[in-house]
């Protein structure tokens, strides 16, 4: 098998899992009566699919998963420029993917109401009533830490295989703090996936949610860059 | 002792702890009055089963306690066929006899209530009412990727150490994912060993819980075999 | 310091931890109107204290905090049965003041009422009405699988620094089943640490809560012994 | 870059990590209605900005994020004094910075209300109505085990790699016990860094959650010292 074939393959599959299990996490059993298991669980959800598809599909491709990381790790200096559409497409491809599984799935019950499709939003489209201010601050700064903590846990001086624990469970913390503003993206695939089958205010609002985990991605990686880089010995 | 014994009895005990950890904790703890642990910590004990499992019987039986797992292992090259029916029976009386000691613990109390005592199942049997062909398309869909993981997670080039975890919390986010469809099964022995002493309609839908995931796990199976793995390196 | 010493001290310091950090979170924590973290919450309190203690504590003095592990891993023929009495000595200790600490705290407050204040018990005492064959039998059967979780995560050929995490995540695993049963023990220790200070009933059922733990080690360490262990390997 | 502005830089981004992290999923998500992430998930999120710095930050500064943490490196004899007065002003900075951006966010939605802003406090101002002395108590216990912790998990004989995961949930579980008692501070940085933008009886209280956690964190290093390590070989 080509090696970029393989790569792509793994991105796609990478990105199809985070999207279905943390999308579907979301929209099957966030808000089941009584014993669902609320933002919590979403969080878990979405932290465990990239734990999962680091260890297993890491090796392969450096599991990315989202458009905002590859972009990250070019400007951080740990992936080439020109890989990048290769990637982004096959993320992209995989979380529609996901979102139309998902939708199979989510619509195979009498009465199926799917409401907001695990879709990002600001605005009436905040879980919280948040405004664009809220969602742009929330969504830089998070992708932001979230490109640190990549770069920090993946250097050469890191405790060897805790990277995937660490960045995975950063996804975790991250919808931990902000479902309730924006349903969390700091990744566009995902935001994607579901938006081309969600309400028609998710595809108006999608923007937002390339324009802010892609802008923070970039600005993590220069802060890591300039100030916390060991130099060549990344 | 033998070694074909020594593995059939890591087998039983594993997916005895699976069956009884997993459906132990939904029927005795998930809908407690107020302090109940709910979907989400009944999806955290499946997952803490196989971690738990992994680390300690791994080494010695390789820790599959799920004849999918066995069968998806046989596809993609890792396990040899002959010793396929010697751990898929030692796993699934391990999942009845924990079925027989959860049913005794859970009736001793004046007017215990079973319940679906843990048992898969859809349509009226499904927890939210999802229909026959969502709970193919959850359970093959789920499976297929859970084998993605454990080939990924236990290839030579992965991450030492960390495959236990991996797994385990895989298994926790399949889960949050889909107890609402199916209660989730991706494992014939689990779906087994609690519906032998369930409702009726468990038996009667049991098959569905033997089709789907043997079939999710080979083709998960095929998918890394043919797109993921490395040749000879895995 | 003397070594016997330190490995008393750390035994002391572990066991406190393992009780005030457990019981503290249910006595505290768990049904706080609304926000309370319930028996999930509480599971995962008792797990991470004995994984921050095994990875603190257990290159001191194996990282015990529970005379029915002690006793277990000498069955197992882990541990000297000579220093038994030294460590089950050290670890009530710790669990008794343990038990003082948190009394001081809980009432600290106007009109605080101190409940079961997390101690063990069966039938009336029982947090779901549980009898005392299903407290038996359940306590017997956890502890088993406890014990044959650390004999196997502990092992030569298991996965080197993970037992913490795997003994650690066990014991979260068992609250998530059996709390409702007999608000989980495993542990004498830990039971005695807080019956001391709670309701007249609960000292009146203590026996069971050493029997069992003690009575369930041994069997999973023979268990382990006989067929899982890997002769002189081990 | 010079080392130690490298060495500070990363402090302040750790502990506005932990800072608004932390905070931040309980100002934002702990009580959102119904799918909210209560006490319970406050408790997780401030233990995975912990254990998500150690591993991206940690082999640049160590990873203290929190006074206490430093003043107990200096007592357990793991960190220069002279060092202490540059870290605890860039973690003071970097937990300001959290409170400046966490208001921000919080305030852009129609009718926003911060409430206690995730202060700590006693008395009138403990989420469950605790008095000084169950905080006082509370906070230094916590902190004295929370370096017990620390320096037992980074010592040479400990596993190597696991101390992030450790440490991280060290605090998780310390949230799951005492949130209701004080908010949890064992950290005077965060403390500070939302007291300076809430409610007025939290600046007036602020001076316990320097003391206590600053005293506890000695009495735990000194404990550890005296009766747990083994001399030069820490």
């Amino acid at each position: 098998m080509d090696s970029n074939v393989k790569k792509w393959s793994a991105e796609f599959i990478g990105t199809f899992w985070l999207t279905f299990g943390g999308c579907g996490s979301a929209v099957l059993a966030a808000a089941f009566p009584q014993l669902g298991i609320g933002f919590h669980g979403v969080a878990l959800a979405f932290g465990l699919t990239v734990l999962t598809g680091a260890y297993a599909l890491g090796p392969i491709s450096g599991g990315h998963f989202n458009p905002a990381v590859s972009l990250g790790l070019v400007v951080g200096g740990r992936f080439k420029a020109s890989e990048l559409p290769g990637y982004v497409i096959a993320q992209v491809l995989g979380a529609i993917a996901a979102g139309a599984v998902l939708y199979a799935v989510a619509t195979g019950k009498p009465g199926a109401e799917l409401g907001g499709f695990a879709t990002n939003g600001y605005g009436a489209h905040s879980p919280g009533g948040y405004g664009l201010v809220s969602a742009l601050v929330i969504e830089v700064v998070l992708t932001a830490i979230f490109l640190i903590v990549i770069l920090g846990a993946t250097a050469r001086r890191a405790a060897s295989g805790f990277a995937g624990l660490a960045i995975g469970l950063c996804l975790t913390l991250i919808h931990l703090i902000s479902i309730p503003v924006t349903n969390t993206s700091v990744n566009p695939a995902r935001s994607t996936g579901v938006a081309v089958f969600g309400p028609e205010i998710a595809m108006g609002q999608l923007w937002v949610f390339w324009v802010a985990p892609l802008l923070g991605a970039a600005i993590g990686a220069l802060i890591y860059r300039s100030l916390l880089s060991n130099g060549q010995e990344d």
